[in-house]
């Protein structure tokens, strides 16, 4: 019933994570409303994501690059670096900015149930690494489920003998919230790693 | 931080209604994962969006033509026509399918308080239609707000002399709302549309 374009942006709507017919809908008719810049500059976009972007050759980040801007900046010793499941983790960690580090990201986790190995996800160029650069900690800021516990505890023994110090975020309480709602194995995490006040 | 390209997309979608930033990074990084094919096909949809899509010269729905699918639909005989406020209202009265009905977008309520009067919306357009073509009732399908009841008060007024009957859709409780839940100007409609049972 829709002009055939709008039932295109529709279902390219309905393929985003989250995004049902309705909101779909309502989005793609959002979007009539945008003038001729705005639309030019969406499609645009869209079609530099498909041409432009790739992972970067040293971390697996997200890029329009062979090796992305993080990588490239001098002014980051990366004596830290930091493991990630995902490219989108890093700007959480980039929003704190305490850290003078750069990253790694894995692309996934290991998970026997869905048969994904230690060698689907982007680990042995973690180890080209560590020969090459100046890399003294490794920060594992994975989630703390079965699939992030079996990769942490992967990437601590692969990386013993490089002489690595091998670290991982804590596991607790989020801050804000009621110790009433929070699962037992979180607590028992938090109990673990109570520190003196 | 991101590549150029993402920031646009992640702007883009922030511009759309209901959509904020951590929402937009999010879908922004979902479209990261299309594939090559669905890339181009949102990226020309929305190239079309801009170059084809306009109202129809008739009843000013959305189409890519001149006139709409549904005006140039010979099937429909026209006798009844709902007039709605926007165009993606048009599609909840076809899900229904139960008129034979054509339709008029009026594209805004009048408001004299946002400085809308009848001549910002597409009531003029709807007298030619009336002299031309054979419609018997015209439906009003509009929101039971103040904006709303204006303009329905406004077009019956209008159409008074044309002889075509004028009706407005129900205000009442909606289909398992509990009546605790309803203001009382609802429930006053309600209770002046009440009918036998």
């Amino acid at each position: 019933m829709y002009p055939k374009c709008l039932n295109k942006i529709i279902d390219s709507f309905k393929d985003l994570p989250g995004i049902g017919e309705k909101t779909a809908e309502r989005l793609a008719f959002a979007l009539i409303n945008f003038n001729e810049e705005k639309l030019t500059s969406f499609a645009d976009a869209i079609v530099d994501v498909r041409d432009k972007l790739s992972h970067c050759h040293v971390c697996g980040n997200i890029t329009d690059n062979d090796v992305c801007n993080i990588c490239s900046d001098k002014s980051r010793d990366g004596k830290i670096v930091f493991v990630v499941e995902k490219a989108k983790d890093i700007s959480l960690f980039e929003k704190i900015n305490v850290y003078n580090c750069k990253y790694h990201v894995l692309g996934g986790l290991i998970s026997p149930l869905e048969g994904i190995g230690p060698d689907d996800i982007n680990i042995n160029s973690l180890l080209n690494r560590i020969e090459k650069e100046n890399i003294e900690e490794l920060i594992l800021a994975l989630k703390p489920s079965i699939e992030g516990e079996t990769t942490m505890q992967y990437i601590k023994k692969f990386f013993e003998k490089t002489g690595v110090k091998v670290t991982r975020i804590a596991t607790g309480i989020p801050m804000g919230t009621d110790i009433e709602y929070i699962d037992s194995m979180t607590l028992e995490f938090a109990l673990e790693g109570r520190k003196d006040i």
